[in-house]
């Protein structure tokens, strides 16, 4: 027996259409790349959007096509998300932090018809434009343009994009359907064919013309840089991020609801930044997008400024905010809710934002595997009559699966391990926004189970609460002697000591024991530098003697390498010990 | 382009799954018919579910078929919820208020296949058994059982469910599929064939066997009683409970999680309890379900001793427990927020609830068509700065629609009336969660229109804030003199009066005017009785001399009429006003 309720497709574009009919007045500020706020509403957004899918049709952009974003995070990259999608084209969100030879392997192995660029990042994207073989057109991302809503009223507003630029324009060379683009003057640039996005933005029809798409087909990509090989591509579909939203929307998940001012610091290259530009425009929440610059410089004057509420990124960012305000003073303003995924952050930093400024520190973890969210660590009612220290045991862990994640963390055998907060197991994860393939690419068959689970590639445990724990990645164990040893517990234990602002721990290899710990210390700004004994000492408590580094094994640098979003770069700090 | 997503089917197994996986220390307490006090965990829950899944298949109900409940609110209940569902059978909550050749109707209408009946209900199924043309099971719900873990301990424990039956039992009479239904003694009843539940539940498999299923097929059906003609069936599908689900549960919606206690004053025989028992099962929030008696006496208790934070209903009930706290004394505990539906609240309660008791009072609307929350009415961060009479006069409405919800509000030509909150229209919704079809009703199709909206037969208006009210249904509003009279509005104003309790206003037919407004009025206890023109008087503020109702046409009587779910029952009014 059939149910009879609508046959009603969960589309990226019922999700903008709502935002303009419900949510009219909520604002979108952004700090644009050259460091001006930019302000409008969602009535703006949405009468942007519809201009901007008439332009991609304008482009001959085809349903299904994927269309790159190489831009920082602000209005114009808001509205390419929703403009995309709601035309039934594919927003593939490229990371402009990215090695050029990933880059341009990304760029052709999605197909990228047309690629959207920020001025300010022209030269990264120039610099592997000969190897691109499918892209037909760029649109580069000024400043200038029909709006002048900046708030520093520098802007010009006349309307027809060209008066910012010092450059001779670039016309377009290609043929495009229809018409030929409106002539502009441009940065310069090697980038051919190149168009303005405000000038096409000027010309475009303001016709609304939302296609009935279906659920399934898809709506955005993104690649994920693995360790080995080529970056994998991860094809979500309207329904994935339909339901995703609605998810983290879900009170004790991000849960942020209209009366919130959101601030996402990760980017929007990365992972649908977190469903915050989805779940924002769904409920009505304000959101603040802050550009390129991520200082805490620039980002604690935003927050007090814009009396942003909730925010997300990863710890880094947030440790240096609290140096910041460590030695600058001051608060957050009306920040009560931080949610914090990429890494663990260590107890110190969790203590120090909850006792001192009063904002909820959250973990959550997820993978662009998993649209991001996978679990979110909320403290549950009874752990109220916990004492501080068990309290602050549970706030370390990533917490419980989200409402559409099912997950198993598994032994070698395929069986589960017991849920006691210790025994590790691979984290195996499924639902209906978890990928369920990677893009044209047989080779990573291996990550899927064939009973239908994706393997994370984490290392887990589960303890009686259904709390999770990411203990490692199955490859950043250090296999010493025969016995596992943690690498980011122990990251965790060296960042707790005193002296210490950041530790990242690898394996080195050992011909009498495999594999031996080396952390690399980043010593706290005005210390005495880093102490090897002292750290040794402190690891003691916790690891046994055996699992302890050699004191020449803790090595003082300047700083961790990271990734292209934020975590420590395991693989470049490998290479130096090779080196 | 498709997705690479999984797929994943949106089933209600999956719920009842996840609550046993990640909640199952958290607690169901309910309140038997017979008053006592039963409390189990969600472990308990799903294990019960388990086995009723598998009495469900020894009872020979096939993927498909409808299996009906009559019964209370309770964990019995709650277990049918899931099990019948989750082994691919359609739940039919079956209003136990139903006059007896409507009950006799649907059954028929849906064939039921199985009815699971609490026992304190049996007479009003045996009055319409001989009716009944496709059950060919009945199971009696007593409160004898397996468990044990009643709170008074006076329930008996030793689990063959026989000792609390006084009478000779019913042993089956239908041959069953691969074996004969255990013996047992149940109460006396004319029903038959006739099982017990726990004798059921005793003998049951325990193997956990959760079929795939499709998303589409039915999970649950509820008859909606119509004005005319029978009562239309809506058929709930997997997907649109689930994807309700995730909506309910999003921060502006219901929004409750892990950490609230939440009590439905609502019946589960009604649109899905409003979506309680499976929220609640999917973020694992404590659940209290009330059992028979809703009245202040057995509530407020209810709610003080297990410190509900969350409960909702209709505003009849918080009528009654407002003037029982009035003449009680003292407060609702740990009460902090009350969704109500159903009809309109007056802004006295609103006020007295969230000035005296600190108690957010929030308005919903909904339709057992919309499965059925549709808006909710969270007030907006912008009303903060509002004056407490802007803010007030914004908390009588029924809210902004749910993200899974689009709505239209058009006139008699179809055109979207402006959303001035003033110009009134028929309210339209269409979202995955709403019906597309009554069961087997082809006469029902004018409720639908041709481009896939459901007419909801409400009157409303739109706010520049997209805040919906509903004004009166259309079949009740009246017409006097080729002009409208909104009967709800006149209520609510007849209800802000001095020395009123209720009222409900109706259409008396007149020769000269078509139709003029009679009011009926429930006085204040204690008061003087109403003075109509008092009244009058105070209504002239905020309607038009010819709206006003004549004195004689104010009535006072005990009480209002109500429908099986509360409501005002206008049928029975209007049939006074012409007998």
């Amino acid at each position: 027996m059939r149910g009879l309720m609508m046959d009603y497709p969960l589309t990226v574009g019922k999700i903008i259409q709502r935002a303009n009919r419900v949510f009219a007045d909520k604002e979108v500020v952004s700090i644009l790349p050259s460091g001006r706020k930019h302000r409008y509403t969602n009535a703006d957004l949405y009468r942007r959007t519809v201009r901007l899918m008439n332009v991609l049709r304008r482009l001959g952009v085809k349903p299904g096509e994927r269309v790159g974003t190489f831009m920082w995070n602000h209005h114009r990259h808001l509205e390419l998300y929703f403009a995309i999608p709601s035309m039934g084209a594919v927003t593939h969100t490229l990371n402009i932090r990215l090695f050029p030879d990933q880059l341009a392997y990304i760029v052709n192995h999605a197909a990228d018809a047309v690629i959207f660029v920020d001025a300010s990042l022209l030269p990264a994207l120039e610099a592997v434009a000969p190897q691109l073989k499918t892209v037909r057109q760029f649109v580069v991302v000024t400043e200038d343009g029909t709006e002048d809503n900046t708030e520093d009223g520098t802007e010009d507003g006349t309307g027809d994009g060209t008066e910012d630029s010092t450059e001779d324009g670039m016309p377009p060379e290609a043929t495009l359907p229809e018409t030929t683009l409106p002539e502009t003057t441009l940065p310069e640039t090697t980038l051919s064919p190149i168009a303005g996005f405000e000038a096409l933005m000027a010309d475009a029809d303001e016709t609304e013309d939302f296609p009935e798409l279906d659920e399934f087909s898809a709506c955005g990509m993104c690649y994920t840089s693995g360790t080995t090989g080529h970056p994998k591509g991860v094809v979500y579909s309207h329904r994935g991020i339909y339901i995703h939203t609605l998810m983290a929307g879900m009170t004790d998940m991000l849960g942020f609801g209209e009366r919130e001012t959101v601030l996402p610091v990760v980017p929007m290259f990365h992972a649908n930044a977190w469903s915050v530009p989805f779940l924002a425009a769904m409920v009505g929440a304000k959101t603040v997008y802050a550009g390129q610059n991520v200082s805490p410089e620039a980002l604690v004057p935003l927050i007090r400024e814009e009396g942003v509420t909730f925010t997300l990124g990863v710890p880094t960012i947030w440790n240096a905010v609290l140096q910041y305000l460590r030695k600058e003073g001051g608060g957050l303003g009306e920040l009560r809710t931080m949610i914090v995924g990429g890494s663990s952050a260590p107890p110190a930093m969790i203590r120090a934002y909850r006792e001192e400024y009063g904002i909820e520190f959250i973990h959550a973890w997820g993978m662009t595997e998993t649209s991001p969210l996978g679990t979110v660590n909320r403290l549950k009612k009874k752990m109220d009559h916990w004492t501080p220290e068990h309290r602050m045991a549970a706030l370390t862990r990533v917490g419980i699966p989200a409402p559409i994640v099912e997950l198993r963390i598994v032994d070698d055998q395929g069986q589960e391990v017991p849920p006691d907060g210790a025994s590790p197991g691979e984290l195996l994860v499924r639902g209906p926004a978890v990928a369920s393939a990677y893009y044209n690419n047989p080779d990573s068959a291996v990550q899927f189970t064939e009973d239908g689970w994706f393997r994370t590639g984490d290392v887990a445990t589960r303890d009686e609460n259904a709390i999770v724990q990411i203990t490692d990645r199955t490859k950043d164990l250090i296999k010493s002697g025969g016995e596992w040893i943690s690498s980011v517990e122990m990251e965790n234990a060296i960042m707790a000591c005193e002296g210490v602002l950041e530790a990242a721990v690898v394996a080195r290899p050992d011909l009498k024991y495999d594999e031996r710990p080396v952390a690399f210390v980043v010593p706290a700004p005005g210390g005495k530098g880093v102490d090897p004994a002292r750290i040794i000492e402190s690891l003691s408590g916790q690891f046994a003697k055996w699992q302890l580094p050699a004191p020449e094994d803790i090595r003082q640098i300047d700083q961790i390498p990271k990734t292209s979003v934020g975590k420590f770069d395991k693989k470049v700090l490998r290479a130096r010990l090779e080196g």
